[in-house]
């Protein structure tokens, strides 16, 4: 994943142009991602898909002649969206259009102007204090114009038509945390459920921010309905822990799900309610879908200083931290695959256990508590409660509590409940 | 307010006579106050309007011809609806009929004998140790006969027929936290609302306490279920911190509003669950009633050794602290006026709020959290919150969202849920 | 109850037999018992009554020809339900059938094998050190063959047909905390309801474990329904501390009930939740049936080391620990008698006390805590709250709930609400 991080980083993305398609075909070196386009000037609920950018080269020239905020040296250092702009310019007609980060001298800030008609750069407050008075040359070899939207698609289908959604924006230039990251677990994850016969359905989604889900959400709002549980990814390579922000449900099989997950690892973890800001799960989330969708990321946006800013680089994300976030989605996706609400078909009074080999014959380690898993497996399976539920009202590891209802399916004393 | 309540000060009120009608008299100097009569032996409930009572003097003359326990000193020598006595007695036989406060000995106890025909005195311990042996004449001029009870009423309509009850009594002679200080914030607080254009009606009771509420709601029981928020105010003059006490629902709108505002306001404050002791809440959150109304007040009755003592006096009553009780009583208004379900006009995926100058344009202090706050109000008005749950949820100022539902309103984002 | 315990001691009970019917009879010394049979081979939900088993002696000869392991010096010696055995075998060969405690060296354990046919001994780990080399006679003088299953039934009808279920289990031989406490307890317990007038009515079981819960949900299935509370009776003689374990309802009056009587008893005590582990609550509570019962006991199985072996004996049972135990039952059973959803008469306004002696006429210790009572009582009497319900939101004594309650009934301000 880090390599495949490492091949992103340089190119130049926004919401839409020929970065957003570099890199899909970058992506589809793993999985086979169907490409849409969506026509600007679409109307998408309450947004418009805006016009297609693109960029040839963007600089500075300062008064001594020398090329300064290059893109070529960053993709950060130009405004995204910035309109094509060619003119000369004083040190003081100049500064307003310039930005930087005084708390960090050093680095230079992410600023977009994607809904209002502007430009302008980004430098690094060092740089910015070093300019001198005179004339500056502004060259933005910019388009603006009518063009598309593209994002990608990837479907896996399984057994049942149920949808778990995976999303993630893909409108950040060199920004590896936020979210390079999100990327590339995503990609790696996708390619991993390939290879699995699966009982849900995965949609995975590649996204620019905020217009890619609500032109998604437009234009599939007959499928939304079969979206039983999501997860938007991001932010996954720091090397902080990990953070689940939950769905505006609050209590989903989504949330219960990742929390089993999280709580059974051992590590440390925090847990945020959700909030309307963030990532797509505001899109998700928003009254009229209230979609199961939770987010899951490592240090959530905001907390860390190098946020949005060039210091959200190849040293920023850790191979280790890319690991541990893919290995956690695949054990949310194993207990989404094995999760359900299950029937006791012997309900009244204990099935007797001993004659089925099901009774004190569980050895090695934790032998006592896989068999109250058992017990509790068949108490609780009256049709009211899911396996998390099980798990979580017993105390018990969820693996213990997954086991023992595989177990009772072998012996025929448990059986799925149909979903009505 | 403060010099309000000393001219009600010297007024010897009880449950009927003409002390509430002097009282009545004066309120109507601020407000258009409208006042009943109900005769005596009207049956209400399972009570009976019981007779009048008035008194002209009271006095004992003591051995040595001086006259103690003088009415004419202070109203709470004689105990509330002591029946005629002229009689000579020895100290032994009057005894019995007087009452004092030994752990305070300069203090005079309120007594009150409303609903079993007796008579007695208060007086200072310290008067009372001094008493000598001898005959005593005893003179209670009083009239106990058919007549009326009063209690005053004012209606204050406003768009909707919901109503918001305003309860105080009015039955206590002098003593000033209990409850002129409830008749004195209630008064001016009709008196701001008169001028103010109002949604919600307002009904104000200025009631004899227990027989004031039970006559009431027997006699308007038809109108009983369009009181939807109330409040009793009593006890709001002391230098104490402001107490509520629940509604018996516990978390009724008017519960919730009272808390966000003295949330908001950064005093401290006591919350009291409900319980079946107290004031005219007793009746209204009978079981048969169940009305959704709490008590507003300072130190709580029974909570300050001045309760119902002489010492509950003009210096016990602070002018600060009646204006903070009715400033609290108006900023509870507010709330109830402003608040409701909303509707999200655009409930699926969030509108693009930058078109509309609502995303990052708002500036000064808080900015940060006033945009949050047009975030939530959109996410959660979904026709099942209130926008007292949305600041509760959110973890925002009321305030906030009370500003972001009218900007919302204003750019037709959010429209008012019609009540079924 | 001490006493009744040492004679049942030198019982050899299992699960079927003999032992069973003897226990039987000594209980019917204190109430008429109905001891009912079901023949082996019965099918009773997934189980099969098992075959009867009885034994006459036990013992293993040493190659001294020193006789060990007899029963007759300890019921505790044989594995319960051991198949006939005459033979004669090497000390290699007798290991593996022989049980004991490393950890208490001086201890016997208690072994079963009813499930399936197998034989083995069990003795103090120190004997167990000491065996030498060399050929064992083994003799096990038993029988197993198809007979009947035995247990007791006793039922006490009440004004209603509402059933309070007493569960204690009879199977195990000389253990004193488990169960014989149990016997005993319940014994008694039915002895004094015997003399009483009772509203509810009792159904007490003295049943083997399991099997006999299974036998008789079975063989009653009709009857289950009439079952409103239920408590299983163990471990009640050690000195430990009182124990409740919820039902699997986890909030039912039974639950209430018992948690009501051990708060306001002072003591410490413990609570745990419901767990499909233990004794007959598993069938009780299995998701089929879901009754209320619960389990009251002292130190919980498996918490103390003598539980299941021969320290479990007339030492480790107190006399005072067993009259706590009975006078926990009984003050349980005073509540399940008294309690119940009542229903203000006069639910508009509060009705006027005074003039029913009700209002500041209770006198004595805890006067006013008594007088609030009878408010909250009045208050709650709304078809929702039973007694327990008030005493627990008012945070009052439940005594003095029940007092109130018998008042009101008294007064007519209160009547029993009839059940749908």
């Amino acid at each position: 994943m880090y390599s495949f991080i490492s091949d992103l980083y340089p190119i130049c993305r926004s919401i839409t142009g020929e970065g957003v398609r570099r890199t899909f075909r970058e992506i589809q070196k793993y999985i086979p991602l169907d490409v849409h386009e969506v026509n600007s000037g679409t109307q998408v609920f309450d947004w418009t898909v805006p016009k297609e950018w693109n960029i040839r080269k963007a600089f500075i020239r300062t008064p001594r002649g020398e090329k300064i905020a290059d893109l070529r040296e960053s993709n950060l250092h130009l405004v995204s969206y910035s309109v094509p702009v060619r003119r000369t310019m004083t040190l003081a007609e100049l500064k307003p259009q310039l930005h930087t980060l005084p708390d960090h001298p050093e680095w230079i800030p992410f600023r977009t102007s994607y809904y209002k008609e502007d430009w302008g750069f980004c430098m690094s407050h060092r740089q910015f204090e070093g300019l001198e008075e005179g004339e500056y040359e502004v060259v933005i070899d910019s388009s603006l114009e009518p063009g598309v939207l593209n994002y990608g698609e990837l479907f896996l289908p399984g057994e049942k038509e149920d949808e778990v959604l995976i999303s993630c924006h893909v409108c950040h230039p060199s920004l590896c945390n936020d979210n390079l990251s999100g990327i590339a677990v995503a990609t790696f994850l996708a390619q991993k459920l390939q290879s699995m016969k699966l009982k849900n359905s995965y949609r995975f989604l590649f996204i620019p921010g905020t217009i890619g889900s609500v032109t998604w959400l437009a234009l599939n709002e007959h499928r939304v309905s079969k979206i039983k549980n999501g997860l938007v990814l991001t932010c996954l390579g720091d090397a902080g822990g990990l953070t689940y922000k939950r769905s505006r449900q609050g209590n989903a099989e989504i949330d219960r799900a990742v929390l089993a997950v999280l709580g059974d690892a051992g590590s440390n973890f925090n847990v945020l309610d959700f909030s309307p800001y963030g990532y797509d799960e505001r899109q998700y989330c928003s009254p009229g879908f209230n979609l199961p969708v939770g987010v899951l990321m490592r240090s959530p946006h905001g907390t860390f200083p190098e946020y949005h800013t060039s210091a959200d680089n190849l040293e920023f994300v850790k191979q280790d931290s890319l690991e541990e976030s893919l290995g956690t989605c695949l054990s949310i996706v194993k207990v989404l695959e094995a999760n359900g609400v299950y029937l006791n078909q012997n309900p009244k009074c204990e099935p007797q256990l001993g004659k089925r080999g099901l009774y004190r014959s569980i050895g090695g380690e934790d032998a006592g508590r896989r068999q109250m898993a058992i017990l509790w497996t068949l108490n609780l399976s009256d049709g009211k409660h899911d396996l998390l539920d099980i798990a979580r009202r017993s105390g018990l590891p969820l693996e213990f509590v997954l086991e023992a209802a595989d177990l009772l399916m072998e012996a025929g004393l448990l059986k799925a409940q149909k979903k009505v």
